[in-house]
C-alpha cells in the first residue's frame, strides 16, 4: 500500500507550506521514539495549525482510505506515536496547534488545543493563582492532546487522579471527518453515555483529540517533603494508611523507592547523598500539600511519622528542613530513570494491583526473577499510593547487555504472570500501543477483546485512525 | 408485540418460584415511579439472585428479541426504570442480589452486587472507619446499580465526585448474555479503553451491571457546618472560591438556597427557624470536613468568613455550634423538596452551567419566566460548587395548579433555552430516562446523537436493553 501523488498533493494543499514537512531527514524526528527504538517510515508529516484543517485532512484521508498516526509531543513510550514500517500511513502532529482559547477563572476551567505544552498549562496556571495538578517526567515537551490520549498519570494521581480525572470537556475529529464538540465546562452532565471517555486513554484509534477543558484547582499554601524508612513495601502500604487517615487529601504523593535505586544514583549522578544515616531496604517519599498557612502541615506530619515510628512501622524519617532540601530528595526520585540507565540494562514494567497485594507482588516477582535469572539486579519504584510499581529488573553484573535484552519477553511472562493473577494491570499508565498489544490481548479475556474492537469499530469501521495500536489490525 | 408464554416459562424456569412475580397486583411497585407519574405494564418481573442467572435471562430474552428493563431500587426521576405501556417488555430487578462479596481494608476498596442499599454501603464501611461518600435523598432504597447506572450526584460531589468517581471495576452482564468480568481493584489501568465508562450513567441500555468495586476514603474526624447569607449567586460563587483557597478539599459541601425556599419550609413543616435574624435575598450551606482534631477545623473556617464579611461578600453568618445545630441547617436543605410540594406545582428543573454563569443564567431564567408568568414563585436551590442547580419555579398563587403544569413543555423550553446558550446541561445529576430524551435530541448537536447511537448500537444492535431509555427507540 502506498498513498497516491494526488492525495499527498491534496493534503499539502490543505495545510500550505508551513503545515507539511516532507524531506526524509526532516520527518526523522516525527518517525522515531526517543526511546526503545520505536521507528517507521511516512511519506508526509502534516502539522494543521487549526480544527479545521484537522477535520479537512481527516475527510480526506477517509475517503481515500489512507490510515493517519496523531502524534503529540512524541515522547511516549510504547510506539503508539510513530508510523509502522513501509511508509503507508501520514502522521498528523498536533505542534501548531497551541493557542489557548479560555480561561476561566471563577470557573476554574482553562480550555487549551491539543498541541499546548504541559509546562505552559502548569505555568499558566500557576499566574492565576491556581494549580493544574498533572505532573511527569515529559512534561517539558509531551503536549495535553497525547496526555489525555494515553491517561497519562504522574507523581500526583493520589491526590487529583488520572489525567482522565483533569478534563471536563473535549473538542475530537471523528474518523469521518467530522468534528465532534463535547467543550463543556460542566462538572455534572447526565445527558447520556459520557462520550469524552472513550476518547482518553484511546490512544488516538477512535479519533484526534483537538482541543480539551481541563479543571484547575486551588493552588497549594504549603508543602512538606518526608522521606522514610520501611522494612518492606507492604509496611510502605501500611503507612500511607496512617497518613491518610491523618491529612486526608492532604497527601499529595507517595513514592516507594528500593534501596538500589539510591545506590544507582549515589554512583552514578553528583550531588546526591544518603538522606538517612543508616542503610534501610526501602524508602517512601511523601509530600503533604495544603491551604493552610506556611508551615502548619509540619505538626501532623510530624505527629504521624512519630506514631508510626512508635508503632515500629518506620525505623527512621527525616522531614525537610527547607524547600531546598525537599528538592534535593525529589531530585533523587527524579533522576532514577537516569541513574538505572547508566547502571545497566532494564527490563521495564509498568504494573498495578491492589496496594494491599503490592508486598506480596513484590515478593513473588523478585523470587521468580532470582530463580530464573540469579544476581539479577532490582530496582524498583513506584506510586504506592496508586498500587502503580515500575518494576524494572538490571542485568546481572557478569551478564552481556544484549543477552540479557534478548530474555526481554521471558521476564515480561514471568512478571505478568504474577500480575494477572492478581488481577493487576500490565500497563498502568503507559498505555499499551505497540509494546503491549499482545500481551494485554493474551491476558485480557475475549469478552473485554471483544468490546474493545466493538467500541473501535463503531468509531472506525474502516480502521484508518492510528491502526495497530492499542488493537491488532 | 406480545411476549410468548412459552419464553414466560423459560424465564420462570431460570429463576425458580422465588425468583419471579406475575401477579399484576405484586408486579404494580415495579411498574410505576414513586414521583411523576411514570408507569407501565410488564407480564412478569424477574427477580435473579446471581449474576448466573442474570446472564441466563439476558441470553434468552436475546434469542427471543424480547427487551428488557432494568430497576434497581426504583427511585429514579426520568421513568428510565419502568416498563413502556404495552406489556411487551420484561422487568429485570437487582433487589435480591444483596451481596458484599469483598472487603479490601488496605486497599479502600468493596466489591458489592448491584442490589445492594446505599445506605448499607455507607454503615459498611462506617463500621470500617472508613468513607464511602456517596449521599442522596433516596439513600435508603436507591441501589448501588442504579446509582452508577444513572451515574448519581448528591452533596458531596465537590470533594469526591460523581457516581463515575466513585468505582473502579464492574461486572456486566452484555445485552448478549456474556459477563463481563470488570471487577478489577485498581487505581490505574490504560490496557485501553476504560470500558466501564460506557455503563456508568449509560442507564441500563447497553449492559446490567450486576456488581461493582467501589473505593473508600478516609473518615473524616472533624466536621464544620456554616450558613452565610449571600447579596445573589454570583456572590456564592464568589465564596466558593475564598473557601477553597484557604480550606482546599476540605469544603465538602456548598449548597445554594434562594430565601423563598426557607419561607416554605417555615410555613409548611414544623421545628424549624430563620438561623440569622435579618432577611437575605439568598444562602449558602457550607460544610468543611478533615482529618485533624475535633474543632481543628473551627478557626480556619471562622477565618475565611470573616474575610468574606470584611470584603462585604457575606452580610452575615453563623458556624454551627455543636452537631446538634448542624443538624438542623442540614434539615432545611433536605426537607425542602417536601416543602416545595406542600406549597405549590413546581416545574422542576436539574440543570448545570459554568460556576462563572450561575448568576448570569439566574438573572435571565428568571427574568424570562418573570415575564411569561407575571407571579410566577421563585424557589431555586442547589450544589453551586458542581454548577447544578435545581432551578423549580412554582405556580403563581392564583393560578390553578393543573393549568400551570400544563405549561411544563414551555417553562421547560425557555429554561433550556437560556442553559443551552450557556453550553450548559439540561440534565446534571438525574439522566434522560425517558423525561429529557427529546429535549437532549433538540439540545445536542446531530454528531452528538449519531455518536449515542452508534455506541448503543455496537453494544445492542437489537435494541433489546432498556430500549426508548436515553435515546428514541
Amino acid at each position: 500500500m502506498t498513498i497516491s501523488a494526488d492525495i499527498l498533493d491534496r493534503l499539502k494543499a490543505i495545510v500550505g507550506p508551513a503545515g507539511y514537512i516532507d524531506d526524509p531527514a526532516d520527518m526523522e524526528p516525527y518517525c522515531v521514539s526517543w526511546r526503545d527504538g520505536w521507528r517507521g517510515d511516512t511519506p508526509l508529516v502534516l502539522r494543521p495549525a487549526s480544527t479545521r484543517e484537522v477535520a479537512e485532512i481527516v475527510r480526506l484521508c477517509a475517503e481515500a482510505r489512507v490510515p493517519i498516526v496523531p502524534q503529540g509531543g512524541n515522547t511516549g513510550l510504547t510506539g503508539a506515536g510513530q508510523p509502522h514500517p513501509g511508509g503507508a500511513e501520514i502522521v498528523l502532529s498536533t505542534n501548531r496547534m497551541k493557542a489557548i482559547r479560555d480561561i476561566d477563572v471563577l470557573n476554574d476551567t482553562m480550555t487549551v488545543e491539543a498541541g499546548v505544552v504541559l509546562t505552559t498549562i502548569q505555568d499558566k496556571a500557576a499566574e492565576l493563582d491556581r494549580l493544574f495538578p498533572l505532573s511527569l517526567g515529559a512534561e517539558g515537551s509531551c503536549q495535553i492532546g497525547g496526555n489525555l490520549s494515553t491517561n497519562a498519570g504522574g507523581t500526583q494521581v493520589l491526590r487529583y487522579g488520572n489525567a482522565r480525572n483533569l478534563v471536563l470537556g473535549l473538542e475530537v475529529v471523528l474518523p469521518d471527518g467530522r468534528v465532534w464538540d463535547g467543550l463543556r465546562a460542566l462538572r455534572k452532565d447526565n445527558t447520556g453515555f459520557d462520550l469524552k471517555q472513550i476518547f482518553i486513554g484511546g490512544e488516538g484509534t477512535v479519533g484526534i483529540i483537538t482541543a480539551a477543558v481541563l479543571r484547575l484547582f486551588p493552588k497549594p499554601r504549603e508543602s512538606q517533603t518526608a522521606f522514610a524508612a520501611v522494612t518492606d513495601p507492604a509496611a510502605a502500604v501500611k503507612l500511607l494508611g496512617v497518613m491518610r487517615d491523618r491529612l486526608g487529601e492532604q497527601i499529595t504523593s507517595f513514592e516507594l523507592l528500593q534501596r538500589n535505586c539510591l545506590e544507582y544514583v549515589f554512583a552514578t549522578l553528583d550531588g546526591h547523598e544518603d538522606p538517612l544515616s543508616a542503610v534501610y531496604p526501602w524508602y517512601v517519599l511523601i509530600e503533604a500539600t495544603g491551604q493552610g498557612a506556611p508551615g502548619s502541615l509540619r505538626e501532623p506530619l510530624e505527629e504521624a511519622l512519630a506514631g508510626a515510628i512508635e508503632a515500629e512501622l518506620v525505623p527512621d524519617a527525616v522531614i525537610a528542613a527547607s524547600g531546598d532540601q525537599a528538592q534535593k530528595l525529589w531530585a533523587m526520585r527524579e533522576e532514577l530513570a537516569e541513574a538505572q540507565k547508566l547502571s545497566g540494562t532494564g527490563i521495564k514494567h509498568d504494573i498495578s494491583v491492589p496496594l494491599s497485594r503490592i508486598g506480596e507482588f513484590m515478593e513473588r516477582a523478585d523470587a521468580a526473577l532470582n530463580a530464573a535469572y540469579p544476581g539479577i539486579r532490582h530496582c524498583s519504584f513506584g506510586h504506592v499510593g496508586d498500587g502503580n510499581i515500575h518494576y524494572n529488573p538490571l542485568n546481572p553484573v557478569d551478564w552481556d547487555p544484549k543477552a540479557f535484552a534478548a530474555e526481554r519477553e521471558k521476564i515480561n511472562r514471568l512478571v505478568h504472570d504474577i500480575v494477572a493473577e492478581m488481577n493487576g494491570s500490565l500497563s498502568a499508565e503507559h498505555g499499551l500501543g505497540r509494546l503491549r498489544r499482545e500481551e494485554a490481548e493474551h491476558y485480557k479475556s475475549p469478552v473485554e477483546i471483544d468490546m474493545m474492537r466493538a467500541l473501535k469499530h463503531a468509531f472506525d469501521p474502516h480502521n484508518l485512525m492510528n491502526p495497530g495500536k492499542m488493537l491488532r489490525p
